[in-house]
């Protein structure tokens, strides 16, 4: 099936800017506090229009750090050896097939082409490949569970 | 900026299996009932487990339903002339620099690389790229608001 699946090409549209240098900090919840700016293209400034509508928004970015080249099939949640292993689908961990990440997060503001929001989880640099709304309801089932 | 930011390529991990052939369906929550199956690779069915222990999953997917080749900044949402103009950004449009859908489904089950969704807004075909467990908390904010 691998050779049938078709690759596609992303083109970021803006980057990540915060305090969060070479490494994720560990530790539970570290990002509810970080205030992130998101550098969206000049060119699509325009495109950010009605974003202010929403407390909060969806960031698909790249998680760019270097872990490894390799990607195990199975790996210890949060890097926490006690987890048994698992999955790499049933985590969030970075190192998997396509490393995108989404965050949702607080809207702080905009300025022009610069969103300013709180708690996300991405390293300086990272590029971002998309902004979405979030929308209560569509992306929030109220049913969900963990461990059921 | 442009052309500082950089491109990345995603490879697909598998694709969309249902009814929904080609075009979307048109209405309110259309999508709610529809079953889906994700078939992924099957290199990777190993990377599936511990899913089953979510009650709701994310999929990542490539809205591969061309619409046209130019990508206006602004869209009526929902496609409805009555919404007035709003940023892409501020939109689900599927007509955006990168393709990318975000879904919260139901999972109802897995076998093997096959898992049975429910509620997947995307067409028979597409394209999916990753996979990760829902997290309420960490995915749902509490205090979200539209149209604040």
């Amino acid at each position: 099936m691998a050779d049938e699946l078709p690759t596609m090409t992303l083109k970021a549209i803006g980057v990540i800017r915060n305090d969060i240098k070479d490494r994720l900090p560990g530790g539970c919840d570290w990002w509810a506090d970080v205030v992130s700016e998101i550098v969206i293209d000049g060119s699509l400034t325009e495109a950010l229009d009605g974003l202010e509508k929403f407390s909060h928004i969806i960031v698909l970015y790249w998680m760019h750090q270097i872990v490894t080249n390799e990607i195990p099939l199975k790996v210890h949640p949060r890097g926490r050896q006690e987890f048994p292993l698992t999955g790499l689908f049933a985590t969030r961990t970075p190192n998997r097939p396509n490393r995108i990440g989404k965050a949702t997060v607080s809207l702080l503001g905009r300025q022009g082409n610069i969103l300013r929001v709180k708690g996300l989880d991405a390293l300086d640099g990272s590029p971002v490949i998309d902004i979405k709304p979030y929308i209560p309801g569509y992306d929030s089932p109220v049913d969900s569970k963990v461990n059921r």
